[in-house]
């Protein structure tokens, strides 16, 4: 486990805990990574609710909500998916706030209009959703860990900004 | 990650993919590690379905179904509730094989009847659930490593033994 995903963590947890604020999480191409470095922090159970491996589009679809519409016409790795699993993680474990994480991991499944490295990151809470594109240039392993980085520091500052 | 939950889960990958099994994955305690190391070998997305990061009771009940007279009769952490969450998430992912793991990762929460290091883990088949009953003497996160360590074994034990 990385050190910083750890760092990120337990910042997140002593904001969290302060402001009385619960979360989930909903991860496609990282896999379980984000929850992994949330619950490797003592304490973890006092925010965290739960959370989805979203691998498959039928789960996306019949756990986390996202429309099967949406899914055909924008694909699993779009801004569009991510706040959908962002907002239906959730309402659905009804938490304060929420992130999500599509992306093509690699080496394989990467297409022209979505290479190798794409992902998107959504925070969902009470206000206007935010997402974020990015594209990594590293193998696998170091994209996920990119990726679950984001989502923890995204998750933080809406944290700090959110309004009870 | 340790090489060894990769080397594990390569393994899962080949002898699912040959005898074209699926997977869903719930996790309490180990918060996702399984799912994590499942998912850092490329390919995945083959076999892999999904997961549940199942934190709370009140996601073991309403996302998994495990029923809230066991939550309160045996605990979150007993053979019972680690057999019903593999059945649960195996039912709701449609999935040929499911691994569960819940205990009590410490430092904090421990207690007399479940002391730190407890843990569960559970794979769901198409035959007879097994479960197996683990104390770990490590700290949290050699605890989660050696939780996910065993259901990846215990999956990888029923994959080899399925019958289709």
């Amino acid at each position: 486990m990385a050190e910083r995903l750890v760092e990120l963590a337990r910042q997140l947890q002593d904001v969290c805990l302060a402001r009385r604020l619960t979360v989930a999480t909903a991860e496609s191409c990282t896999g379980g990574l984000v929850a992994h470095a949330i619950t490797e922090v003592s304490g973890a159970s006092g925010y965290l609710v739960g959370g989805v491996v979203a691998y498959s589009d039928a789960v996306k679809r019949d756990v986390l909500g996202v429309p099967a519409a949406m899914l055909l016409a924008h694909g699993a790795v779009s801004a569009q998916v991510a706040v959908a699993m962002a907002e239906g993680v959730r309402a659905r474990m009804g938490t304060s706030l929420a992130v999500a994480v599509t992306g093509v991991a690699g080496p394989l499944g990467g297409t022209d209009a979505k290479p190798v490295g794409l992902v998107y990151v959504a925070v969902a809470s009470n206000g206007i959703p935010e997402v974020r594109r990015h594209q990594w240039p590293g193998d696998r392993s170091a994209n996920k860990e990119l990726s679950a980085a984001v989502a923890l520091e995204l998750l933080l500052a809406h944290a700090l900004a959110v309004t009870a």
